[in-house]
C-alpha cells in the first residue's frame, strides 16, 4: 500500500508499506477514506517532538475491510471513526473511562502501528477502539467533521469538559488553532454564553465567531489579560481553555481564569509553566490532557450526523496523499488551519 | 491588651496593643478564648515569608463582646469560631463560595487587623465572617476541635474536597503536620475506603491511623511512590492530598495519583512545581489553595460538636499567652505537631 512516512526532521513523503494483515484476531483492517494533518505532527516534522522512522499520521475515518475474528462491534463495509489512540476497553484507565491512556493501547502511527496518512490501517482492539457511524452515504461536510472526531473537536471538547464548562458561563479560549476552533464549539454546545476567541488572524476570528464566539480578543500576553479582566468586571472568566501548551498561553489562561475556576488545558506542553502560586492563591485549577476521544465520539456524534455542529470547517486546506508534503507545509506556513487528505473514495 | 507582636524573623513577644474598638457598624469584638499557631506562621517566623510587624495569628475562637449596629447573626455572648479569612460575603468571590478570595477581605494579623494570638481581635464584615456556635457549654475536646475549625481542618477538608475524594475511594495523604492529619480525618468523612497516609513519625502515624488512615507509608520521595504504586496495582490512587507545598511533596503526589484523578493541594508552595508532562499525559489534575473555610465550616461543625471527628486531637503542645514563644519553638523544633494558645476562660 502508500503510506506517508516520516523520514526524520523536515522529511514528509509517500512510500510503499506493506499490506496490512490481520494480527490478532481482535484487530480490523480499514481502508483509510480521508486523514489529516495534526498539530502535534508538526512538532514532529520541525524535529522539536521525536516521533519513530516509518508511518505518521493518528486522525482518520475509512471503511472496515475486515475483521479478525472475536471482533464484534464492527463489520466489514462499516464506516467507522477511529479516535487518535486505540485501547483495549478494558484495562483499569480504560475502565475508569481514560481511554486514551490505555494501559495497553497507543497513537496510531507510533510504535509500529500503521499510520492514518496512508491506504489502510491495522487497528488493534478494533471492538473498543473503532466507532461505527451508522450509514455511509454523508454529506461531504459531515464526513469532514468525522474526521474532526477523531481527534480536534474531541481534544476541544475535552479542554471544555476538563475546565467544567456549564450553561451561562462566560469563557475564554486562548489559541486559534483546530483545537482552540472546536472548543470554542464545544463551549457553545455545553451551553457557555459569552465565548471570548484569542486570535489576530481574520479567518480564524471568522471562523470562531461562526462557531459561536461572542467576542475576539486580538491583544496577546499581558495585554489580553487586561482586555479580558476589563470584559468581565475584574472578575475573570468562569472558564478558560487553554489550547496551545506554551508559556505564554497557559499564564494567560491562568491570568483570566476567575477565582475558583478551573483552567482547561489540552495542548502540548512545550516551555508551559503553571503558575502554582496562582493555583493556590486564586484556588484555580488545571485539567486537562490528552483528550478520551473514544468515550467521547457517541456523545457528539448525533450533533455531528445532523449537522448541529461543523467542526469540519476546520480543514481549510485540502490535498491528496500525493501531496502530503503540502498539507504539512501549509500549516507550517499557516496557509492552512488545518489540512485534509483525501485518500480513497 | 496583650497580644502577640511580631517583631520580626524569630521575634516573638507579648505585648501590648490598643483594645480594639467598632470601627464600622458591620464590625465585631471578639474576646479570644482559645488560639494557636498555624504552620504558615513558622514561615514568617523563619524570615522565610514577609509578614507586617506587628499583630499575628489568624486562627481562633471566642466570645463576643460586642457588635456594630448593623450585625445580625451574631450577638455579645455568642461562641464563635472565626475563619483564618475575614470576607465581605456579598462580593463576586465570595457569592460562589470562595470566601477565602473575597475581594474586600483579608488574613486576621495581617493588613492592619488584630491577630488571633492575642486577648481581642476587631473581626470585620461580623456578619458573613463569624460562625455562632451553638449552645457556650462544650467540653474541652469540642473546643479544640472548634479552633481546628478555624483553618487546619478546614484545610484538610478542601484538599480532599479538591481531590473530589468520594466514597470507595484509596486516597493518599502526603504530609503528616495538621493540615495532612485532619486531611485524613476528612478523607474518611467523605467516604474514603482506604487512606494511605505518609508519615515517618510514630506519634503522628498512630494519630493518623486513629483519625482513620487503613495504611501508613514512611518512604519518602521516589521510594514512596514505588510503594504506592505498588499498593495499588500499578495504577494509583483515586486521590492525592498534597498538605505540604514542596517539590518532593508535590512530586509524589502526582506520582501516586492513577490517571484521570485529582491532586488536591493546600500546601503554601516552597519550590513546588507541577508537572506539566504529568497533567497533559497522565489527565492528572490540580485543585486547591487557600480554603474557603466560612463556607465549610457550617458543612463540618456538627461532627466536631457531637465529636464524630476530633481535629483538636492535632494539638499536642499548650501554652498561655505568656509560653507564645514556646508555642512557636515546640512547632519549629518538632517538639509539637501544633500549639494551641489559651488566652481566656
Amino acid at each position: 500500500m502508500r503510506a506517508t512516512i516520516y523520514g526524520g526532521p523536515g522529511d514528509i513523503t509517500v512510500g510503499e508499506r506493506p499490506d496490512p494483515r490481520l494480527q490478532h484476531q481482535t484487530d480490523a483492517i480499514v481502508r483509510v477514506t480521508l486523514g489529516c494533518v495534526c498539530g502535534s505532527d508538526l512538532w514532529y516534522y520541525r524535529g522539536v517532538n521525536p516521533h519513530a522512522l516509518g508511518p505518521i499520521g493518528h486522525e482518520f475515518i475509512g471503511i472496515v475491510e475486515q475483521t479478525g475474528a472475536e471482533v464484534s462491534t464492527v463489520r466489514p463495509g462499516d464506516l467507522v471513526v477511529a479516535p487518535f489512540t486505540f485501547c483495549d476497553g478494558t484495562c483499569a484507565n480504560c475502565a475508569a473511562g481514560w481511554t486514551g491512556n490505555c494501559l495497553n493501547g497507543g497513537s496510531f502511527g507510533n510504535h509500529g502501528v500503521d499510520g492514518g496518512q496512508g491506504e489502510y490501517v491495522r487497528v488493534p482492539f478494533a471492538d473498543a477502539t473503532l466507532f461505527a457511524v451508522p450509514g455511509r452515504d454523508h454529506s461531504d461536510a459531515v464526513m469532514k467533521s468525522l474526521v474532526a472526531l477523531s481527534d480536534v473537536m474531541c481534544t476541544g471538547h475535552h479542554a471544555a469538559v476538563s475546565a467544567a464548562v456549564k450553561p451561562g458561563d462566560t469563557v475564554a479560549v486562548v489559541g486559534d488553532g483546530a483545537v482552540g476552533l472546536c472548543a470554542v464549539i464545544a463551549a457553545k454546545r455545553l451551553g457557555a454564553e459569552r465565548i471570548i476567541a484569542l486570535s489576530r488572524n481574520p479567518a480564524r476570528q471568522a471562523l470562531a465567531e461562526q462557531f459561536g464566539a461572542t467576542d475576539i480578543v486580538s491583544e496577546r500576553g499581558d495585554d489580553a489579560t487586561k482586555v479580558i479582566m476589563d470584559m468581565t468586571a475584574g472578575v475573570g472568566v468562569d472558564a478558560a481553555l487553554e489550547c496551545v501548551g506554551t508559556g505564554q498561553s497557559m499564564a494567560t489562561a491562568f491570568g483570566v481564569a476567575r477565582v475558583g475556576s478551573i483552567v482547561g488545558s489540552v495542548g502540548v506542553p512545550h516551555d508551559a509553566v503553571v503558575p502554582i502560586q496562582t493555583v493556590i492563591f486564586r484556588n484555580i485549577g488545571l485539567r486537562g490532557g490528552v483528550a478520551p476521544a473514544r468515550r467521547y465520539i457517541p456523545d457528539l456524534l448525533d450533533d455531528v450526523v445532523t449537522g448541529r455542529i461543523n467542526p469540519g470547517l476546520v480543514f481549510d486546506h485540502e490535498t491528496s496523499l500525493d501531496g502530503i508534503h503540502d498539507a504539512y507545509t501549509a500549516m507550517l506556513e499557516r496557509r492552512a488551519t488545518k489540512s485534509l487528505v483525501r485518500i480513497s473514495g
